[in-house]
C-alpha cells in the first residue's frame, strides 16, 4: 500500500544491482492522473546531490508525473559525469512512461562520492515500468540502506487517501535527514496549496527529528497528488491528515534509528517563542554526553542543562524544571527528587523541559549515542 | 614543576575524599609575589557552576593570591546550599594562608547537580595549606577525572619562565571545555596585560579544541603572575611563550580525550576570513558520522562534505579540495585519488581543506568518535 493507497499511483520496486546486499534497490512512483500537482521540500544543506539539484528544476513549475528512487549510491559530489546520470535516469524514466523527463523527480540515498553506474540504472528503469502495479510495498524495500524495516503510512480523509513511505536511519537531522519520503495523494488541490500543507506538515514532523545532528545532501520529501478521488478538501483539513502521515513517518524513522536503543522524546515548554524553544530542544539532542548517558540508562540531568546553556533562548538557568519520565529531577535549576527514581530502562524516554518564560512549545525527537551508532558508522562504507 | 617552574609560586595536591577511587582531589597553588597579578577566562556557557559565578567576582580586581581546586564534583546546579559550599572554601584558604578570601579562585569538576561535602573540603584545605612546596605535581594529579595522565607543560622566556597544569578529557569544546588550567608565570606584567596575553593564546589553542561538541559549565583558564623574576617582557613575545604552553596544554587534552583513538588536526585554509575559517573546521569537528568514519579508519571525505554545507561560511562546495594524510581525495568537490591510498591507522590524522575563497586559516583539534567513549559517558555517574 503505502504510496498506492491513494487513487491514482501506481509503483514498482526492482533490483538495480547498486546495493552489494543484492536487494530491491530501484522504487518508481507514477501519478495517472487526472491532476499531475506536486509540492517538493529538500535538505538545506548547501552540499547538494545531483538529484537535489535535477529535482529543484523539476518542482519549479509544480508538475510531477513520477519519481525515480535509489538506494546504493548518493551521486553527491561525482561531478558533471554524476549530474549527468540523474538527467540520464530522468529521461530514461520520461522514455519508458512517455511522460517529459522534466516531470520526473530523481532521488539517491547511498554513500557520498561513488559514481552511480547508469548501465545498472537504465535497464532496471525499464523493468520497473513494466511491472508498475499496486506495489507500494516493494517501493519502500528498495529505497532501504541501513534501515532495518520498510516505513510507510497511510491516513483517510473526507473521501480521500494520503499515503506515504519513507527510508532514513543515519544522518537524521533538520533541514530534513537522510530521508526520503514519498507521499501520495487522491486530493483535489493545486501544486501551490500542496505547497502550503507540505511546509506546515514538515516543519513539526521531519524538521524536529534530530537523531544525530548531521545533515544529509540527498534529503527529500515529495508530496504528489492525482486528484482521482475528485474531493477537494479544506486546506486546513487536509494538512491535519498530511501531518500524521508524516508525524507517523517521522516516528518510525526515529524507532529504526541507526544503533539506537532509546527514543527520546524532548518536550520543551515554557518558552518565550517556537524558535526559543526548538533551539532548546535541539541543544539537548546534539549533546553527545546526555545522549551517551541515556544509552547508559543514567538520568545525568546536569547534562541537560549544560546543553542548553549554551543557546541564546531567554530563560534562566536557575529557574528551570527537568523532569524524566514523569519524575522531576530538577527544580529550579537544582536537585529534585533523586536520581534513582527514575527509570530508563524503556525504549521511550520523555524528558519535560520548563523554562519557565512564556507558553510557546515544541518536541524534537532524537536517540540515545550507543556502541552499535559508533559500529554502524563507522564500517559503512567499507 | 608546572605550576610550580615559575620563580614564587608553592603548590600541593592532597586527599579530601571526594574521589569515590581515593586519589588525591584537592590542589591549592599558591602565589608568594612579590606580585599578584592575575586574569582568568571562563567558559561561555550561560549555565555557570557556583565555583566559576565566584571566580568571576575575585577576578574582577585582577589580584589573586591562591587558587583552590578540587575534582569529584562539579557544584554545579545545587543552588544556595553550593555557592555557600564555595564561598566557605575560598574563605577556608584565606585564613589558612592570610590572604582574603576575594582574592581566592575556586575550581571544581565532576559531576554536576550533585552537593559537595564541606566537611571533606575544610580539613583538606588545612593539610593543602600545611603541605605546600615545589609540589606542581601532586597537583597536576589532584585535579584530574576521567583523565589518564596529568597535563603539565613549562616553557621559558629571556630570563622567566611560564608553567601549567591542564585536566579535561570529556565536554572538550569551545569557550572551552572540561577543563581547569593554572597558568603561572614570574614576571613583571600587569593584570591588564596578562588579560590581553591570555586572550590572544586561549583564541588559538583551547578555544580551538573541539573534542565533543560539549560545552561544560566549570572551565576556567588562570593566568597568575609573581613577578618574582624581576623581568618585565615584550607582551608580544611574552603571549608568544604563554601560547606554546596553551597549545601543548590542549594537544595534551586532545591526546587524552576520553575513549578517543585518534587525534585530528583540522586545516582549513583558503578561507575568506578566519571566522569563516573557524566556523568550517568546527562544523567537521563536530559531524559524529565524520568522527566514527575516522575511528573506522575510514577516509570518508564524502561526510566531510556533507558537514561543511551547513555552515554560512563563504566558499563554493563544488570548489573545494580535501586531503587526508596527505592524500588529495577530493579536487574540486569530486572524486580525486582513491580512499584506499589514504592510511588511518596511525593516531594522528591530518584533514586538510581548502576552500579557494580567501588566504585565511585555522586550525582546530578534534578526536574521533569511539566505542570507549560510548562507554565512558554511558557509565560516568553511576
Amino acid at each position: 500500500m503505502s504510496v498506492t493507497a491513494a487513487q491514482g499511483f501506481d509503483a514498482s520496486g526492482v533490483k538495480a544491482g547498486l546495493k552489494a546486499s543484492g536487494g530491491l534497490d530501484l522504487a518508481l512512483v507514477v501519478n495517472r492522473g487526472p491532476l499531475a500537482n506536486a509540492a517538493a521540500v529538500f535538505t538545506s544543506n548547501r552540499a547538494l546531490a545531483n538529484p537535489i539539484i535535477w529535482s529543484k528544476q523539476v518542482i519549479a513549475d509544480g508538475t510531477v508525473s513520477a519519481i525515480v528512487l535509489n538506494s546504493g549510491g548518493a551521486n553527491c559530489f561525482t561531478g558533471a559525469q554524476g549530474f549527468q546520470v540523474t538527467h540520464s535516469t530522468a529521461e530514461a524514466v520520461g522514455a519508458a512512461l512517455d511522460v517529459s523527463a522534466g516531470d520526473v523527480l530523481v532521488c539517491s540515498t547511498g554513500l557520498i562520492g561513488e559514481q552511480l553506474p547508469l548501465e545498472k540504472l537504465l535497464p532496471a528503469i525499464t523493468e520497473a515500468a513494466a511491472s508498475l502495479g499496486d506495489h507500494g510495498d516493494d517501493a519502500s524495500r528498495a529505497i532501504m540502506t541501513t534501515d532495518s524495516r520498510p516505513k510507510v503510512s497511510v491516513r483517510h480523509g473526507s473521501g480521500y487517501t494520503v499515503g506515504g513511505m519513507a527510508k532514513g536511519a543515519g544522518m537524521l537531522a533538520p533541514g530534513l535527514a537522510t530521508m526520503l519520503v514519498v507521499i501520495t495523494t487522491d486530493v483535489v488541490l493545486s501544486s501551490a496549496e500542496l505547497d502550503i500543507a507540505l511546509r506546515k506538515a514538515t516543519r513539526v514532523s521531519f524538521d524536529r527529528l534530530d537523531s544525530d545532528g548531521c545533515m544529509s545532501t540527498n534529503d527529500q520529501v515529495s508530496l504528489l497528488a492525482s486528484g482521482a478521488s475528485g474531493v477537494e478538501p479544506q486546506l486546513a483539513a487536509f494538512t491535519a491528515v498530511l501531518t500524521e502521515v508524516c508525524l507517523d513517518l517521522a516516528e518510525q524513522l526515529q524507532g529504526d534509528a541507526e544503533g539506537s536503543s532509546h527514543d527520546i522524546r524532548i518536550e520543551v515548554v515554557g518558552a518565550e517563542t517556537e524558535d526559543d524553544a526548538v533551539e532548546v530542544g535541539r541543544s539537548i539532542a546534539r549533546n553527545n554526553l546526555f545522549k551517551a548517558a541515556i544509552f547508559g540508562n543514567d538520568p545525568n540531568w546536569g547534562r541537560v542543562l549544560a546543553a542548553i546553556g549554551t543557546t541564546d533562548a531567554e530563560f534562566d538557568p536557575y529557574d528551570v524544571d527537568v523532569s524524566m519520565n514523569g519524575v522531576r529531577v530538577c527544580h529550579l535549576g537544582a536537585p529534585d527528587r533523586p536520581r534513582t527514581d527514575v527509570d530508563l530502562t524503556p525504549r521511550k524516554v520523555d524528558l519535560l523541559l520548563d523554562l519557565k518564560s512564556g507558553s510557546a512549545t515544541a518536541t524534537i525527537l532524537t536517540n540515545d549515542l550507543t556502541h552499535d551508532y559508533v559500529h554502524e558508522n563507522s564500517a559503512y562504507s567499507s
